[in-house]
């Protein structure tokens, strides 16, 4: 979160696309510039929040009276206008605030990306006189740069995550279920600060298949690769990391697959730096697989990570955005064998002539075998 | 889930509303319909996923390769579409399977609450010859009516979410922290079945005026009021259930609050049968809680549940919807008093001749003391 260092900023991007006002809807938003948010606004849609950020006038917060208590005890915008849930449309309050600001005809970004189409037809009718415009990019680009105190939180987070699941690897052998690893890779990463589990896939031998695959109750088997990716909420914020070990022993094969996985991985972060282009690191990942004679298929290679698991930029084909100092990316390449997915991931904090690895609290670079102890 | 019946029901729906086709796209009625559903819809929304019914031809899945292993594990929908993520557009993708299903220039219903503008103004062009209308309804309608199977599945959920809260509040003691005390109440649903944490709402003292605080590490002390809203899931389902107890005893103004708050939703439950109007439940909450000379101002009391949190038909006072057999309502009054909220939530089941509850495990007519032991 950001706080008012977000809303300078909102109000730079502002200037920049020449608009009056700029307002939040979805939570990742909302909680960046307002530092509060409310999970209800992912599993009841329909209570919308706003935060209404103009030029020059303080921001409004506009929210569901339910979660009026939260948010004056937890976010810093002061003007916070409350509705009545079903008697009002948040709608309606959002177009009345903009009139009473002043910029009801003016150039107003929404987040179309999130805005809903039962939103967004009554918005077009309240507010006629307005120019209404994509608003999302500027929040993408805000964000896609993290403050020092963010960067801090993530490569925390991160490094806690990373020992989690190297202490679930160490605490399982054969016959140990996925869904007990699971348990232990949580509690381990609760025990560092770690506070509700936001993803956890784990899944071993054919299993492993699914992309997100959830742990059940299949033991561990010698001979099985196991895959996690797994990540916690840090107040709010995420930890994302993919790791890939083997149960009991590792064939040659399996062996050889790894290190080559490995290989690429660091040939990839190695090419990351100020200025280049994010589609031609994913282009690097693609041709050294295809070198390595690995068919690689994932669309993406990677994605920055803050308030949202997937945030802008990302590494994917069609993203020409050029990496800058201070952005984070979680570089995680995937790869298919003949026995499962081969999978990677590490932060990479995108520094003034370079950048630098997170993520690992310890080493990663061999194949990790699971007991038997 | 309903699986192939809730394939019947949509098509029956459909013929009600003259519908040539219907598409899916939220979690929860591509969930409904597919029987599988993917996190990253909610996580990703930019990842689409779609379910398109037609009158008579088999349903296609429309959904991100990422997806497609999972799919083809779990759903029983043969005919799958997967698309490259960033290198196709979902969009596109789905107005061609309208055309190959020859129901392009039809009328096609779509969830106009849940797809983004962003995604709404390229199908408005793709579709230019098509009526767009929203679909969101049938599907409301369609799952307001639980299976038995549903039904059965959230009566177990909600009892074994009641006794895990029982179970955490015989545990407590004046001193055990808020944090302490949600834990035990997770690994007891875990223990009985609850697979992830879908809320936790939990506050002591003036923490509780925030309708929905988090539990923090200060510890309860007697006198406080402890309130407690909270869910797992259980596959796809959710429970969701609210209790209020005192820590180390109980004053005489709140037992008196309480016992209201227990009168009051007792006999707005016994209101509810078949053919009464929601917003009539509402209004009579309301009205007792003024008799008792208790402030209301909850814009609902109570919501349905099922693969989402917060389904229809709601108590609220503009839901006109009549209570039908087979519907399902978490009723859940809540009160402001001098030193908390007071809240209490149970599982009503709509019979052909009145309701059932189906969430109590144990009794809670009388105020429930935490220690000391």
């Amino acid at each position: 979160m950001a706080g008012p260092e977000g809303l300078e900023r909102a109000r730079r991007e502002m200037e920049k696309h020449r608009l009056d006002a700029l307002v939040a809807s979805s939570l990742t938003n909302v909680s960046y510039i307002s530092g509060t948010g409310f999970f209800t606004q992912v599993t009841h849609p329909d209570r919308l929040a706003f935060v209404v950020i103009t030029r020059k006038q303080a921001p409004v917060f506009i929210l569901c009276g339910i979660e009026e208590a939260q948010a004056r005890a937890e976010s810093w915008i002061e003007g916070i206008r409350p509705y009545v849930e079903f008697a009002e449309s948040p709608i309606a309050v959002l177009a009345e605030e903009l009139r009473t600001l002043g910029v009801s005809e003016g150039r107003i970004g929404v987040e179309k990306r999130h805005l809903a189409v039962t939103d967004w037809e009554p918005l077009t009718t309240a507010l006629a006189q307005a120019e209404l415009t994509a608003g999302d990019v500027l929040f993408d680009r805000m964000r896609s740069i993290k403050t020092l105190q963010e960067i801090e939180l993530i490569a925390e987070a991160s490094l806690a995550t990373d020992a989690a699941i190297r202490s679930g690897f160490a605490s399982a052998r054969p016959g140990t279920t996925e869904r007990e690893l699971g348990e232990v890779m949580v509690a381990q990463c609760k025990s560092r600060g770690g506070e509700a589990v936001q993803h956890l896939v784990l899944a071993s031998g054919t299993n492993g298949f699914k992309v997100h695959a959830s742990p059940v109750d299949k033991p561990l088997q010698t001979g099985d690769v196991v895959r996690t990716d797994f990540g916690m909420t840090w107040g709010r914020y995420h930890s994302d990391l993919a790791r890939t070990a083997f149960v009991g022993r590792v064939s040659r094969q399996q062996d050889r697959v790894y290190r080559q996985l490995e290989r690429v991985h660091q040939a990839v972060i190695a090419s990351m730096r100020p200025g280049v282009p994010c589609n031609e690191v994913y282009r690097l990942c693609g041709r050294l697989f295809e070198e390595s004679g690995l068919r690689y298929d994932m669309p993406h290679v990677g994605h920055s990570i803050g308030i949202g698991t997937h945030e802008l930029p990302m590494l994917h084909p069609y993203d020409e955005s050029l990496l800058a100092p201070g952005m984070v990316l979680m570089v995680e390449p995937l790869i298919r064998a003949g026995d499962g997915l081969y999978h990677t991931e590490d932060m990479v904090e995108i520094t003034q002539d370079g950048n630098r690895i997170r993520s690992r609290s310890s080493d990663w670079s061999s194949p990790f075998v699971i007991g038997p102890h």
